[in-house]
């Protein structure tokens, strides 16, 4: 691979090859330029075979827009293209598109209107649609889902991790069985979602925050193989690190070897004025382990030492482990709760992969066209699978907070609808045939979901802060009902269609089906 | 994110914080340029839940070795580390260390001996080891297991979906679903284990094949929104790719509106004397709707159009859809074995997320350590689990093949070991109790697995080309026992040490037991 073409991976071109063939096939018949809308929403939440999810986090949308300022058709592209034979030898893209590529190849007719990152976000609702020139719209299509789905997949696994950990800090260490160089985003999503730190190094410097590791196993060994043992690997990295020093207890043997070794080097660290900060256990019952390394470090007047765990950990591996410390904690005189105060937990693997269901079904689908007089025409997709019809039409997004001020439904409204003015909204389902009528008595507040976050070729939202993702998340879920937050089995949350929405998308449907 | 941090996360810092927490802790111990090895491998096949894999295809070698030639502790990264604090505000990482990474802080230290590059390899036995100065061998770790283990996990869910295949094309269109910038690799992984061709652009460009992809719903959506309707839709897209036109055929029904208008359309270019290539199907019950769509097709004299199945495919759904057809094909007067012969799957979701078992649990472990005086000390870390011990020490990998000329099974054994002059081998189980003895005028054949792929800072395996990757992968399958290629419940592949090795294993894990 040249730099040429290591240049083209990250540009405009990473996207699936017929999304260009169709932009081709719009210029042609004179539509490039016509607008479109497209919806980009899931059907599904995260269904992990034993615990489906209850919400998402949204996630991706910052550097998605980042990209989106920058990819266009540069000179390297146009030669890509242009090179391109069809199988008789033909050239596949004739110079009039690639001139009109050349000229209006980029994102700057592109608006954004999404839900900000870092929200709680529910099935069928749009997180973002996307409005612009069908062809740019078009292509957008594979790294606008590219860059949403896989962050949004992680944020939430993540927040469903630190929902398990009681509010005890949660690290993401899943580089090293992550996806090659997709793991930047699944860490930088994990850290949106409700990881406190990463243990990836430049990721976590390039969101301005401190990345966390100990040490591994093989730093024991190395001492082991030269003669010098477990004891004095600690004690040389206690001389490096004396002031946040966490000892990895399991190479040898946790209880018998580890632990015991890490107590002689916390007192010797102790003896300089060092206050010694943790241990870590990467194999075994973690449950139990962490009982009997508490009992030897507080024996050993170690109360305050942070025990870090880890392997395959999940969601409810976090819960089973706090379960079995309440149940056998006390058995062997260790207080359950002041354990459980100093734990911390490293998730990996199963949270950059999503472990359980790897992938989010996150779609973007086309809802409206111009009609060539400025007007929308609404645009639908009959299926023989109900749950696939979308929800067509240019569209306002409403969350609906009930009378304790915790959010209730999410609904789509027509553009014109302006709900907060409405005495009752009837409230269809976007599948089924359910209905309720809500009186706007009962509702404290209607808050519409989207704001512009990409105009003119910028993104508008300010500076996507980690801060600002992280609380919108924390406050977003403390306005949730506690059964959708669940991990297990929650609550379905309520997401709804007005009655004129509703409508729409019966018409819709009716006349496609008659092929109208 | 500036476009100085932007550099960061393609850089050297692109690992785990601990792998540079340690270094600095060699260094300080004056480890850091001590000679250490470290074996990557894995210790257990992909378990998709249902049919676990018999074998992997190694991918990613070729963008690992890339990025070693350049990744190195440049200006930016060394103030990245200076500017690290302890929580007590001091410097983590010290001018002395920072020092010695500006001079050595790269990779021309380091040798990598690899089995190459599409190969099928197996469980336990090392894939690469790697040889060099202690800290730096350290910091490669994380991206070693980064750019490995996600592609040999595509390459070989891959490697599956071609077999289930028969032969037929695979085409990968994951991109949408896939580990955002991770994607790439992705695309390449399935390219190299078995997809013929890739929707991703930019990748598929880089590797110099053609990317394939037909058209979306949202072009039909598009002229059904318009008042054009479905047929329409196809005419136009025809007349951009009259010699490439596959036409999607189930936006609003596959066998009453698709089909019937995708052969009217096919008329139309024959007529103009072009040759229609294909309908894709990407909903609904694929082996009915194929069956019946090729019926469609042959009454109007389109025998030769592919059909194009995809709508997450998998290993085991294509297989399925094969039997399915084979059985129910005839009962609709079409011939299995011409429709099967005309079929193209489009494998997405579940290829690159390896749907079923999302992680290869690939490791990269210390194996042998210099002593100071040029000789290797071997290395191991004993575990609770017996299945966990690697395999210690400077060794060779061989790969017998049986009198059949079949691979019979992978073999570590000492260095100074040359298997081709023995007259048996005694073959033990890299961790149970279980022997055999081979005698060598059984076996047809001794191959040396490992190739020296970097060295001095270059990769030294030639071009990994992709050909040449595919063709290793194809001439290794073929000399598979068909029981290992199964997809499900196949044969395990023997894995074994030497007699010699095995007494070093037992030695070594004897004496960390003692405390030695």
């Amino acid at each position: 691979m040249t730099a040429i073409e290591n240049d083209l991976l990250g540009g405009v071109l990473a996207t699936d090859q017929y999304q260009l063939t169709m932009a081709q096939a719009y210029w042609k018949d004179g539509l490039a330029e016509r607008r479109a809308q497209f919806d980009y929403f899931f059907r599904s939440y995260p269904d992990y075979g034993t615990h489906q999810a209850g919400y998402c986090v949204t996630a991706g949308l910052g550097w998605l827009l980042e990209w989106m300022e920058t990819a266009r058709f540069g000179e390297g592209e146009l030669e890509q293209l242009r090179s391109q034979r069809t199988p008789e030898g033909r050239r596949r893209f004739e110079d009039g598109f690639i001139d009109w590529l050349s000229a209006h190849g980029d994102f700057s007719g592109i608006t954004v209107d999404a839900i900000p990152e870092g929200r709680v976000v529910h099935a069928n609702v749009p997180i973002a649609t996307v409005t612009g020139p069908l062809a740019m719209a078009q292509i957008l299509e594979t790294p606008f889902l590219n860059r949403s789905n896989y962050p949004t997949l992680v944020a939430t696994k993540a927040s469903r991790a630190k929902e398990a950990a009681r509010g005890r800090p949660v690290l993401e260490f899943g580089m090293r069985r992550g996806p090659e160089s997709g793991s930047d985003a699944g860490s930088r999503a994990a850290l949106i979602g409700g990881c406190d730190f990463s243990s990836n190094t430049a990721l976590s410097l390039s969101l301005g925050i401190d990345p966390k590791g100990t040490h591994a196993h093989s730093l024991v060994q190395v001492y082991l193989a030269l003669g010098m043992g477990e004891k004095e690997a600690f004690r040389r990295f206690a001389a490096v690190y004396p002031d946040e020093c966490t000892l990895l207890v399991d190479t040898v043997d946790t209880l018998t070897s580890g632990v015991p070794n890490a107590i002689e080097v916390f007192r010797e660290l102790e003896a300089e004025g060092h206050e010694p900060a943790g241990i870590r256990i990467d194999s075994g019952d973690l449950a139990y382990l962490a009982i009997q390394a508490a009992a030897q470090l507080d024996s050993a007047g170690f109360e305050q030492v942070s025990i870090v765990l880890s392997s395959d950990l999940d969601e409810l591996v976090i819960w089973q482990i706090l379960s079995q410390i309440e149940a056998e904690a006390p058995r062997y005189g260790v207080d359950a709760s002041s354990l459980i105060s100093r734990l911390v937990f490293g998730v990996g693997t199963r949270l950059v992969t999503s472990e359980g269901d790897p992938s989010l079904g996150g779609v973007y689908k086309l809802v409206a066209v111009d009609d060539g007089h400025g007007d929308w025409v609404p645009a639908i997709k009959v299926s023989e699978d109900a749950e696939k019809i979308p929800i067509p039409g240019d569209k306002k997004v409403y969350r609906l907070y009930d009378e304790r001020g915790l959010a209730t439904a999410d609904v789509a409204a027509l553009v014109d609808e302006d709900l907060p003015s409405f005495d009752h909204i009837d409230l269809f389902h976007p599948h089924r045939e359910l209905h309720r009528r809500i009186d706007m008595s009962e509702i404290s507040r209607v808050e519409e979901l989207h704001r512009r976050v990409f105009d003119a070729g910028q993104a508008t939202n300010g500076e996507a802060d980690l801060d600002v993702m992280r609380k919108r998340r924390i406050a977003d879920l403390e306005l949730l009902d506690p059964g959708v937050r669940r991990l297990v089995n929650p609550h379905v949350y309520h997401v709804s269609l007005t009655n004129r929405m509703k409508q729409l998308q019966r018409d819709l449907v009716a006349r496609a089906l008659n092929g109208d």
